[in-house]
């Protein structure tokens, strides 16, 4: 399997392109809106796995030709420039999933808090924003990149996973749990996003105001 | 200490009740519209505590009584019941610390979602509701009422607890570290009460939709 990681530079995008280069065989490609930025980060994640005993190539390009190249590609980019990331990419999405792990949340003194767009959810925004027939995909929400990003960290962790494309779903399901540690867990529809989401800006909350929790992810049982 | 379950002929009322009445020795202390529910109810309980080699006297009256006797009063009601309970028993409440662990939803084919009233939260609406000075706080809004009624069921869940005034925060964060297998975490002020309240939903939907889930509760590590 192909798995783009749309803006795959960033630590969401470090921390999937790491775990999917150590624990599977799938094809890593990191998407940037700079080439450049791409491909000096495929090096360097290439060679943490190197340290880590893992050979494996780790591609790079701009967001359009890492799109063009993915059966499955992650919107690994902040919830307010994912809209302008899909319409990038719109006509490169012909038989690829769209993954989106985006939060919208905001903060004040109290702490974060969620903010969906006037869509209802990030997912939402993401599905409006995707051409007809490219189904969309919600995962990887509720769990801290720091701990995806250490390699050295072992996790325990649930993720939700929803969308309205059962075989897509359960793609990016597949994929989810080739991560040793990370449990997919099917949550329906993209009507039941919001839930998911706003339990992010919560895992935020809970680590800034216990000591001794950072970094944060979340188990259902 | 003691603690009225108002409602607490309901499901969690049952639960905390049963639990604080079995790894714990303060007063508990059954509330109802109906006090002859209240005190079948509270019959109920301590013959089943009993069956469990925990001899505890549970007390059973009209929620205005309950409430009139408590240091801690939990609003062991429905979402859209809660205000009226509150009114209820406005002029007995002082010195009193007011918990809710309600959660407003709504349900259709795609599943539960959070549904707050306009006040934000529902724990907002406790807090509109309460009488000046009446702290509250929220707490046990993420578990299944049914992993604390039947005492056979150990679990390891956390409880995100939340609320303005930092004694009464620290008063029910310790009544509920006393029920074995629940963790107290701090989550802040009342500001940050929707997000808790929202992972509830969530809760139901993941055990609906996955085989072998059911009376969820949640662990943040
Ligand atoms: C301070 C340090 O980490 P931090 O500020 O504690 O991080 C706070 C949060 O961003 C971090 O905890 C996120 O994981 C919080 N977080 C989310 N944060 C989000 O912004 N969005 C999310 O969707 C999100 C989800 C999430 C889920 C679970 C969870 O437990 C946490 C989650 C940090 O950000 N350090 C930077 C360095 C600070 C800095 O100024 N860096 C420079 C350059 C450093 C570089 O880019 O290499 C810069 O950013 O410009 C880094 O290490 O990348
Ligand atoms: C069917 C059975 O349980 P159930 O329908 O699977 O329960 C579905 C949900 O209500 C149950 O899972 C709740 O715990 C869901 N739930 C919440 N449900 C809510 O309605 N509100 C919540 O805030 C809530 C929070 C919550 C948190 C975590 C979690 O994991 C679940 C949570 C049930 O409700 N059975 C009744 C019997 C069914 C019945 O008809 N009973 C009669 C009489 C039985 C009696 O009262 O003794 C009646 O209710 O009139 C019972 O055992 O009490
Ligand atoms: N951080 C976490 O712990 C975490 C956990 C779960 C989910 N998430 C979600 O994952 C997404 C990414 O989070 P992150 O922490 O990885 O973000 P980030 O590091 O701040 O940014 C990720 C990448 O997005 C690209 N980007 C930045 N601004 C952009 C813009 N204006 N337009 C298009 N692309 C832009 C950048 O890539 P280029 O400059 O290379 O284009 C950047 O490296 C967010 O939606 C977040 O909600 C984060
Ligand atoms: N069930 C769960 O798993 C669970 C878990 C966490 C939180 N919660 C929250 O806890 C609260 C109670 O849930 P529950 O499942 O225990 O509810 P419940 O069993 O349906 O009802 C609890 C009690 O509320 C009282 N009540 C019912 N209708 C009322 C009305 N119109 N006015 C005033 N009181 C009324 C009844 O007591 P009397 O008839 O004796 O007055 C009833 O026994 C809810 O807000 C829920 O969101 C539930």
């Amino acid at each position: 399997m192909r798995i783009a990681l749309l803006g795959g530079t960033g630590d969401i995008g470090k921390g999937l392109a790491l775990r999917w280069g150590h624990d599977t065989d799938h094809d890593i490609i990191l998407g940037s809106r700079d080439p450049e930025k791409a491909r000096a980060a495929a090096d360097e994640y290439q060679e943490t796995l190197a340290d880590h005993g893992v050979e494996t190539k780790i591609t790079g390009f701009v967001n359009e030709m890492a799109a063009d190249r993915a059966d499955v590609a992650v919107l690994a980019v902040p919830a307010y420039h994912l809209t302008d990331t899909v319409e990038a990419v719109a006509d490169k999405l012909d038989d690829t999933v769209l993954v989106t792990p985006a939060v919208g949340m905001k903060r004040d003194d109290d702490g974060f808090h969620y903010n969906p767009p006037p869509a209802g959810s990030v997912s939402a925004l993401a599905a409006d924003a995707a051409p007809e027939g490219v189904p969309v995909v919600g995962a990887f929400h509720n769990l801290a990149a720091a701990g995806l990003t250490d390699l050295d960290t072992e996790f325990d962790w649930d993720t939700p996973v929803f969308g309205d494309d059962d075989s897509a779903k359960a793609t990016v399901m597949e994929l989810a749990a080739e991560i040793e540690g990370l449990r997919p867990l099917d949550v329906g529809g993209l009507a039941n996003a919001s839930e998911v989401e706003a339990l992010t800006p919560l895992l935020i909350n809970l680590a800034s105001e216990n000591e001794g929790l950072h970094d944060l992810g979340v188990k259902f049982w």
